[in-house]
C-alpha cells in the first residue's frame, strides 16, 4: 500500500459513537463500583465526588449533541441525582438519547467550526472528542478514589 | 443539510494526530508540574507514581506506530528515565518520532483489523484511540496526585 495523504479519514461517525458509548458503559460500571455513600461524599485532594463528575458528563452530552445538530446552543443540563439508582437511570436515559441524536448530525457538520455554548470555538469533531475525553479524564480520577478506598476499579480495556 | 449516513468520516488522520499531540503536550506540562521527587516516589492508593505512567506512554507510542505501519509487532519499549529532565528528553524524542511515523500509515490501514503485539485484536483506528485514551485516563490520575499534593494541575482544555 502507498503511504497515506494526511487527509485520509481515520474513522466513521458510527465508529466514533460506538467508541464513545463503550467508554460510557465503562463509566457506568465505575459508578456501580462505588459504595453509595462514597459516590456522593468521597473525594481525594479536595476534588469533587464521583457523582458530581458523572452528573457533569450527563449534563454535557445531550446539550452538546443538540447544539451540534441545530447550531443553537442552550445551557448545559443541570443533572441532580441524589441516589445511585437515580443517577444510573439518568445515565441510561442519556445513553438512549445519544444513540437517537448522533445519527442526526449532518455529515458535513463534523468539519464545520462553531462556537459551542457561545464560548468554545472549534471544529465539531474536536468538540465531540472533548466531551468524550473529558469523561475519560475524570473517570481516571474516579479510579484513584476507588483505589484509595481499597476497591478494584473495572478493567479499563473492557468497554 | 441532509442527515448523515453513519459511515460518514468524522475526522482525518492528520486531525487525529494533532489532537493526540495536543494531549501529549498537556501530559508534558503535567510531568513538569510535579516536584522531581514526587514525580518518581509519590502516588495515591497504592498506584504507580506519575513517572511510571509517563514511561508507559513513551513505551507504547512508537512501537504501536511501527506495528501499525509494518504489521510486525515488537515488544513495548522499556523506558527507564530516573530524572525529570531525562524523562522530558525521552518525551520530546517520542514527539518527534510520532510526527515522523504517523504520516507513513497507509490510508487503508486505519480500517484493517490486526492483532497488536500478538494480543489485542482490533481495528487500527481503535488501537490508536486506545493509546491516546490510555494516556488521558492515567494523566487524569496524575491530576489527583497533584491535587493531593496541593499543586494546581495544568488546565485540561489547553493543548
Amino acid at each position: 500500500m502507498a503511504p497515506t495523504t494526511t487527509a485520509a479519514p481515520i474513522m466513521t461517525s458510527q465508529q466514533f459513537l460506538q467508541s464513545w458509548q463503550g467508554h460510557r458503559a465503562l463509566t457506568r460500571r465505575t459508578i456501580e463500583a462505588f459504595p453509595e455513600d462514597k459516590l456522593f461524599n468521597y473525594a481525594v485532594g479536595g476534588m469533587r465526588p464521583f457523582s458530581a463528575l458523572a452528573m457533569e458528563f450527563i449534563g454535557m452530552a445531550v446539550p452538546t449533541l443538540q447544539g451540534v445538530i441545530t447550531g443553537k446552543w442552550e445551557q448545559f443540563a443541570s443533572a441532580k441525582a441524589t441516589t445511585r439508582s437515580e443517577l444510573l437511570r439518568m445515565w441510561d436515559e442519556t445513553t438512549r438519547e445519544i444513540d437517537a441524536l448522533f445519527p442526526k448530525i449532518p455529515a458535513a457538520r463534523f468539519q464545520e467550526v462553531d462556537t459551542a455554548f457561545g464560548q468554545w470555538k472549534m471544529p465539531i469533531y474536536d468538540l465531540l472528542l472533548y466531551v468524550r475525553d473529558n469523561e475519560i479524564h475524570h473517570r481516571g480520577q474516579g479510579y484513584v478514589y476507588l483505589r484509595a478506598l481499597g476497591i478494584e476499579p473495572p478493567h479499563f480495556w473492557e468497554r
